[in-house]
C-alpha cells in the first residue's frame, strides 16, 4: 500500500531528528569549557540543575506510575485490552516527554559555560553554540513524539484497526500532558521564586547586582532559567504537538469512514515529519557575524524553516489529501503563527505604545505602573481572540468546502505546529544566553560581556515570541482535542447532539470551569510567593550570620537555596496539577450522579475551561514580558522626565522594578501553565469519559 | 378580577415608598449644618457634586434622546406601536433611573454634613441621619422603579395584552441599564481618579494626611465617595431590579400562555413591591446607642428586614400563585444573598486568613503584596462561583417539579433582590459616614471625631457588603435576562433549539464576548489612569506655584481641580459604554452576514459574557476590599514584625498602601461596571435583536 510507504517518512524523520540531536550534542560538548573559574560556576549550575531535575521526574514518574494503573483499571474493567493498551500508551508519552526533557536540560546546561567561552572569542561562535544547544531540545522533543506516536500505531497494528488504534493513542497525548503540568509548574515555581528571591533580597534590599556572586540565591536563579524555560517549555509543546497529531489522527476517523483512505489519519504525523525536516534546515543555516544583531540571523533561520514548511504542506496535501484546500488552511496556520509574532512584539516591546506606557506610568510610582500594565494586558486579548477566531472560522469554511471543517482547523493547528522545532530551539536559545552571561558576569570576564549581554537580550525577545506561538498553538490544540471528545463520544453512544449552554447544568459547568482555572491560577501564585519567602529568609539568614559574605571574602552556602527551592517546588507542584487533572472528571461524575448529561456537561466544561484559558493565559504571557521590558527601557535611558533621563536607581525605576516582579510568575509560572491546563482537561477526559458516560 | 385588585399593591407600595423617601428627606434635611466652618465644607462639596451630576445627566440625557430615536426606528420600521413605546420605556426608564440617582445624590450630600454635626452631640442620632440619608436612594430607586413598570404595564393595557406589553416594557429596563453604565463608569472614574491624585501626592509625595485641606484634590475626592457609591450603585441596583422584574415578566408569559392566568406574569412586581416595605419597616428600627458597635445596629434592620421578607414571599407565592415550591425557590435567593455576606466578609476583612496573608506579604514589598492579593482574588472566585451554581440548580430543579425551571431561577433572583431597598440604604451609608468623617477632620471638631471615624469604618463594610450583593444580584439578572432573550426569539420565529457552542461560529462568539470583556475593563484602567494623572499634575502645580499652600496660609484651588476631574472623568466614561451597548448588535449583524445563525450566536454572546463578567466581577470587587483592609490591618497596629509592631509609614505599610491604590479602580470603578455590562449587553440585544433575526 502506497500509504504505509509514506508512512515511513514518519519514523524515518523522527530518526532523523534524533540522530542530529546527537550530533548537535556532540558537537556542543565538544567545545571548550572557558577558565577555571567558568568551569566552576558552570558545574555548580549543571548539578543542581540534575539534581533538581532527577528528583522531578523521580515524583512524576512515581505518579505517573500509579497514574497508569488506575488508567488501566478505569478504562480495562470491561475492555481489558484497552486497558493495557491505553495505560501503556501513557506511559510512553510520560516517558518520551521526560526523556526529552531531562536530556534537553542536561544539554542546555552544559551549552552555557560553552556560550560564555565561545563569547570570549566571536559572537558567531557564541550564537553558534546557544542554537544548537537550544536545538537538542527542540528536536528532541519533536523527534520523541514523532517516534512514540507511529512507534504506538505501528505497534498496535493501525494498519488494519485504523478506526480503533488513534483512540488508543490518545493515552499517549496523556501522558505528555500529565508530565508537562508538573514539569512546567514545578519548573516554574521553582525559576520564579528563585528569581524573587534573588532580586528581592539582592537588588532590592542589598543594593547588589543582578547575578552578583555574593548572592546565596544566584545559582538557583540561573537554574531556574534552565528549569523553567527549557524543561517547562519544551514539555508544553510536546504536549501541543502530541495533541495536534493525535487529535488530528481522531478527527481523520471520521473521514475514514467515508472514504477508507487511511491517509486523514496519518496525515498530521506526515506534517511534523516536514516540518521537522524544515526546521533542521533553518537550524543550520544560522550564523551570525560581530556586526549583525543577533536577532536577524534567528529570523533569517526562522523564514527559511517557514517557506520550506509551506512548501511542504503543499506538496503533501496536494499529494497525498488530493485536495488545494486543506493546504490554504494550512496556510491560516502558518499565517496565524506569525500574527501571534507581532501581536507579541506589539504588546512586550518597548518600541510600542504599550510598554512605554507603562514606564511612563512608573514615574507616579509602583501603583500606576500595575495599573497600567493590567491595562495593556487586558487589552491584548483583544487582537489575539480576534486572530485566533479568524483562523478557526476561515479554516473551519476551508474545510466544510471539501466536507468536514473540523478537519480544516485541525490543519491549521498542523500548519501552526509544524515548526515547532525551530520555535524550541529559538526558546531554548533564552536560558543558555541568559547562563552564559550570568557565568561571565560572575566570573569577571569583562571583555566578552557586551557580546554575552546583546544575546540575553536577544534571548529575551525569543522567549517571549515562543510564548505567544506557545498560547496561540495552545488554544487551537484545545479546540481539536475537545472535537475528538466529541468524536469519541459518538463513538461510544452513537450521537451527540452539542453542548447547549442554555441548559443551567451547562451554563453551570461553564461557570465551574471557569473558576477552576482562577484558582489553579490563585494556586499557582501562592506557590511562588511561598517558596519565595522561604529563599528570602534563607539568603538574609546567610548574610545575617556571616558578614564577610557580603564583603566578598566569604562564599555563601549556594547549595542551601537550591535546596529548599528543590524542596517546596516539588512540593507546591502537586496541588494544582491534581485539580486540573482531577476536576474535569469529578463534575463528569458528580453531574452524573445528580442525572444531567455528563457528557453534555462535561463538553461544556472542556470548552469553557479552553476560552478562559485562552483569555487568560493571554494576559499573563504578555502583560509579564510587557513589565519587564518596562523595566528594560528604563534601564536603557529611554524614559525622560522633562528633559532629564529617569535613571536606574530611581524612584520611578524602583517603581517599575515592582511591576517586573510582579510579572514574573505571570510569565513565568502561572501564564505558561495555563497553556497546559487548557489541553489535560482535555486529555483527562479523552481517556478517562468511560467513568461517566 | 381579583389579579386586577391586587395589582395595584404594586402601584400603591411603590407610592408609600416614595412618599417614605420624601419624609425622610424633610427629616434629614430639617437637621443642623454645624459650625459655619462645616457648613462651607458641606457647600462646597455639595455645590461640586451638583455640578458634576448636571454635566453628567446632561451627557446621559442627550445621549439617551439620540439612542431612543434609534430604538424607535429600529423596532418600528415595520411595527410602528411597538417601536414608539419601547422608545418610550427606554425614555421612562432612563428618566427614572436618572431622577432617583438625582435625588438621591442631593439628598445624600447634604446628609453628609448634618451627620458631622449630629456625630457632635451623641452616636445615636448621627447613625439616624446617615441611615435615613441613605435610606433616601435606596427608596426613591425601588419605589420609581415599580412606579415606572407598573405604569407602562397600566398604560400599555398590559391587562388586555398580557402576552406583548412584557416585551413593550423591556426598554425600560434597557433605558435603566443605560443610564447605569455610564453613572458607573462617569462616577468610577471621577471617584477612584480623584482618590489617587489626591493620595500620590498628598499621602506618598507630601506626607500629609488623608481629607488635609491643604490638598488641593481633597474636595474632589470627597464628592467622589457620593458619585461612586451613592449615584453609581444605585443606578447599578435600580438596574437590577428592573431586569429581574421584566425578566420575570417575560418568563411568565410561557406559563400565561398555557394557564391563562396573569398572576406569573405581575408575581414579581408584587415581590419588589412586599419588600420595599418590609424595607421601610427595617429602616425605621435603626437606633444606635454610644456603647453598641453601629453595625450591629445596622444587622438588626436587616435582619427585620429579612424576616418579613421571607414572610411576605411565603404569603404571596402560596396565596397568589398556589405554590409552596416557588417560596422556596426564592428563599434560595434570600439564603443566597447571606451565603454572598458571608463570602465577601471572609475574603475582606481584617479577621481571616486572606488580609491577613496580603498584610503579611507586604513586609517582602510592593511586589508580593500585588501578587498575594491576585491569589487571593482569584482564589474568592470559587466560592462564589458554587454559590451561584447551586443556587441557579437548586431553583431551577424547584421550579421543574412546577413545571418551569426558568421560573425557579427568577424566583430565586426575586428573592434575592426584595431586600434592595434596604441593602441601598446601607451602601449610602458610606459615603454620608465618609463624608462626614472629611468634614469633621476639615473642620477641626476633634471632640466628634472618635464617632465619625467609627462610622466611617463601619461604612467601609456595608460598602463591602454591598457589593458582593450587587454582584451575586447582576450574575442572577444576567441570567434572567438570556433566557428572556431566548423566550423572546422563540416569540418572534416559532423556535429556537439552544446554543450549541460545538460549532465554531459559537465558540467564537464566545471567545469574542470574553475579550470585550476584558477590552472594556482595560478601557476602564486606562481612564482612571489618565484621568488621574492629569489631577496629579495639576495637584503638583498648585503646589509648587504657591508655597503658601503647604504652609497651610492659603487655599488651594479646589474648583479647578473639580472641573478638571469633572471633564475627564465624562469624556472618558463614553467610549466603554458605547463599546459594551453597540459589541452585541455588532457580533449579531456580522454573523448574520456571514450566513450564521446569528440569533444563537448572540446567545453564546450573551452568556459568555456574563460567565466571564461574574468571574471577572468577583475578582475585581473582592481583591480591591481585601488590598484596602490589608492596609486598615496594618494602620491598626495588627501585623508584627518578630516581635515589634509593623507602623504606619514603614516601608510595609509602604507597600500596602500600593496595593490599597491598584485595588481601588478594581473595587469601586471597573468591578461594578462590570456588573452593568454583563446586563446592558442581555437588554440591548434584547430589545434590538430585530435587527439580526
Amino acid at each position: 500500500m502506497i500509504e504505509q510507504n509514506i508512512f515511513l517518512l514518519a519514523p524515518l524523520s523522527g530518526i532523523i531528528g534524533f540522530v542530529f540531536a546527537l550530533i548537535l550534542i556532540k558537537d556542543v560538548l565538544r567545545k571548550d569549557t572557558g577558565t577555571e573559574k567558568m568551569k566552576e560556576i558552570g558545574d555548580t549550575i549543571f548539578t543542581a540543575a540534575m539534581a533538581y531535575l532527577k528528583r522531578q521526574y523521580k515524583t512524576i514518574a512515581f505518579i505517573s506510575l500509579i497514574t497508569a494503573i488506575l488508567i488501566g483499571i478505569a478504562t480495562g474493567y470491561n475492555n481489558l485490552d484497552l486497558g493495557i493498551k491505553t495505560a501503556l500508551s501513557f506511559l510512553l508519552g510520560a516517558f518520551c516527554s521526560s526523556v526529552s526533557g531531562f536530556i534537553g536540560m542536561y544539554v542546555s546546561v552544559k551549552s552555557n559555560v560553552r556560550c560564555a567561552s565561545a563569547a570570549r572569542r566571536s559572537l558567531n561562535e557564541a550564537i553558534k553554540v546557544a542554537i544548537r544547544g537550544g536545538a537538542v531540545s527542540g528536536f528532541l522533543i519533536v523527534s520523541l513524539c514523532i517516534l512514540g506516536i507511529s512507534g504506538i500505531f505501528i505497534a498496535y497494528n493501525g494498519f488494519s484497526y485504523p478506526k480503533i488504534v488513534p483512540y488508543e493513542i490518545v493515552g499517549f497525548s496523556f501522558g505528555a500532558s500529565f508530565v508537562a503540568i508538573f514539569a512546567l509548574l514545578g519548573g516554574g515555581i521553582y525559576t520564579k521564586a528563585a528569581d524573587m528571591g534573588a532580586d528581592l533580597v539582592g537588588k532590592v534590599e542589598k543594593g547588589i547586582p543582578e547575578d552578583d556572586p555574593r548572592n546565596a540565591a544566584v545559582i538557583a536563579d540561573l537554574v531556574g532559567d534552565n528549569v523553567g524555560d527549557c524543561a517547562g517549555r519544551g514539555a508544553d509543546l510536546f504536549e501541543s504537538t502530541a495533541a495536534g497529531i493525535i487529535g488530528t489522527m481522531v478527527l481523520g476517523t471520521i473521514i475514514y469512514a467515508t472514504t477508507q483512505n487511511i491517509s486523514w489519519i496519518i496525515f498530521s504525523l506526515l506534517i511534523m515529519a516536514v516540518g521537522l525536516l524544515a526546521s533542521l534546515i533553518g537550524v543550520l543555516s544560522v550564523r551570525g557575524n560581530e556586526t549583525e544583531d543577533p536577532i536577524k540571523s534567528l529570523n533569517r533561520g526562522y523564514l527559511i524553516t517557514l517557506i520550506l514548511s509551506v512548501i511542504g504542506f503543499y506538496l503533501l496535501s496536494t499529494y497525498i489529501l488530493n485536495s488545494l484546500i486543506y493546504f490554504f488552511a494550512g496556510l491560516v496556520g502558518i499565517i496565524t503563527n506569525i500574527a501571534f509574532v507581532y501581536i507579541t512584539r506589539y504588546y512586550t516591546e518597548g518600541r510600542f505604545r504599550p510598554v512605554k506606557s507603562i514606564a511612563e506610568a512608573s514615574k507616579t510610582g509602583a501603583a500606576t505602573n500595575i495599573l497600567t500594565g493590567i491595562s495593556v494586558g487586558f487589552e491584548c486579548i483583544f487582537p489575539t481572540v480576534i486572530t485566533i477566531s479568524s483562523a478557526l472560522l476561515i479554516s473551519y469554511w476551508l474545510g466544510s468546502l471539501e466536507g468536514n471543517g473540523l478537519y480544516g482547523t485541525a490543519m491549521a493547528t498542523m500548519g501552526m505546529l509544524m515548526t515547532c522545532a525551530y520555535i524550541l530551539a529559538m526558546d531554548t536559545f533564552g536560558p543558555i544566553s541568559d547562563n552564559a552571561n550570568g557565568i561571565i558576569e560572575m566570573s569577571g570576564e569583562e571583555d566578552a560581556r557586551k557580546r554575552t549581554e546583546g544575546l540575553d537580550a536577544v534571548g529575551n525577545t525569543t522567549k517571549a515570541l515562543t510564548k505567544g506561538y506557545a498560547i496561540g498553538s495552545a488554544a487551537l490544540s484545545a479546540f481539536i482535542l475537545f472535537s475528538s471528545y466529541i468524536t469519541k463520544v459518538i463513538e461510544l453512544r452513537g450521537s451527540f447532539d452539542g453542548v447547549n449552554i442554555l441548559k443551567p447544568e451547562i451554563f453551570v459547568a461553564c461557570l465551574f470551569a471557569g473558576s477552576i482555572v482562577f484558582l489553579f491560577s490563585s494556586l499557582g501564585f501562592r506557590a511562588v510567593g511561598k517558596t519565595a519567602s522561604k529563599i528570602i529568609e534563607e539568603v538574609r539568614k546567610q548574610f545575617r550570620e556571616n558578614p564577610l559574605i557580603m564583603e566578598g571574602k566569604a562564599k555563601p552556602d549556594y547549595a542551601k537555596v537550591v535546596d529548599i527551592t528543590t524542596k517546596a517546588g516539588l512540593k507546591e507542584m502537586v496541588a494544582p496539577s491534581l485539580l486540573a487533572v482531577i476536576s474535569p472528571i469529578a463534575i463528569g461524575i458528580l453531574f452524573k450522579l445528580l442525572g444531567f448529561d455528563a457528557a453534555e456537561s462535561v463538553g461544556g466544561f472542556l470548552i469553557s475551561g479552553a476560552i478562559i484559558g485562552t483569555l487568560l493565559g493571554t494576559f499573563m504571557n504578555n502583560v509579564g514580558g510587557a513589565w519587564d521590558n518596562a523595566k528594560k527601557y528604563i534601564e536603557a535611558g529611554n524614559l525622560k522626565d522633562g528633559n532629564e533621563i529617569v535613571k536606574k536607581g530611581s524612584p520611578t525605576h524602583a517603581a517599575a522594578v515592582v511591576g517586573d516582579t510582579v510579572g514574573d510568575p505571570f510569565k513565568d509560572t502561572v501564564g505558561p501553565s495555563l497553556n497546559v491546563l487548557m489541553k489535560i482537561i482535555s486529555t483527562t477526559t479523552l481517556v478517562l469519559c468511560v467513568l461517566f458516560i
